[in-house]
């Protein structure tokens, strides 16, 4: 995972772009692999860590009703994740991930359900909605690096994917 | 570092307590480590990565003036990094690391200083303040065992420790 954070922080890097995070399932191990890195500073500015569903709506800005009637896995609390830390942390993008670790499934969703989304200049929203095997470190490493392939390939295509 | 996190999370959990995390050089590592464990929502609640200097005032209230005049890397900042996160997270216990992960040197403090924080019940504070050895990622796993330690020292011994 290591070589994925390096070429995110160098396609950040050489285009002068700042990224902060969002996570839930993760519980900041999305950070702490963006921060692997020697050299992160120069695009890594920081992040939430909205483990329990009331710090998304309180600390990110995820709207309460959305939360009640959708539960916090779910693609919209995703986008509102990554809108909120964004404009918090004054980032050029924000990257957020939810969904279920497991072992237990969460708010209805099984285990391995996970919902991705990057904000981005313009408040322009890309997503990723996936299904994920394996157990619950193996959902979480794979969340951080289907995060990492979102960004990396927003910033190096530069297309107006949205997918999901 | 898992047995230590499951001890951390039982010794909560058993206590019916909470914790957040507010993180500079481990950039999220902390929070990973703490939620490792399945069921770790009960105990840990999220936290803040202010891996930027300006979000520790911003995100956490650390005062400006003592990061105008001490650098990011000081007990006193790691103090108001806890006590910040405890308020916004509404925890029971806020735990906070600062440091210098390198491999450059940081506001005039080498590699390796570390300030690790713990505020609880009544606004009390314990610090733990150290100097380790080893490469970016010695340091930063090492900041994270070190604060589980002095956690799990104040939860197990319900003493009045104030080290460093």
């Amino acid at each position: 995972m290591t070589a994925d954070a390096t070429r995110v922080l160098a396609s950040l890097i050489r285009r002068n772009l700042t990224i902060s995070v969002a996570e839930s399932l993760t519980g900041g191990l999305l950070g702490a692999t963006l921060t692997g890195p020697a050299g992160a500073s120069a695009a890594f500015r920081g992040g939430v860590i909205a483990y329990a569903t009331e710090l998304k709506a309180s600390l990110l800005g995820v709207p309460p009703e959305l939360l009640d009637r959708e539960g916090a896995v779910h693609p919209g609390v995703a986008a509102a994740m990554a809108a909120g830390v964004r404009e918090l942390t004054g980032s050029d993008y924000g990257l957020a991930v939810t969904g279920v670790a497991g072992p237990d499934p969460q708010d209805g969703k099984p285990v391995g359900t996970v919902h991705i989304a990057l904000r981005g200049p313009g408040d322009r929203v890309w997503h990723r909605d996936l299904r994920l095997d394996g157990d619950r470190e193996a959902i979480r490493s794979g969340t951080c690096l289907e995060a990492l392939g979102l960004l990396v390939g927003v910033l190096e295509a530069n297309t107006g994917e949205h997918s999901g």
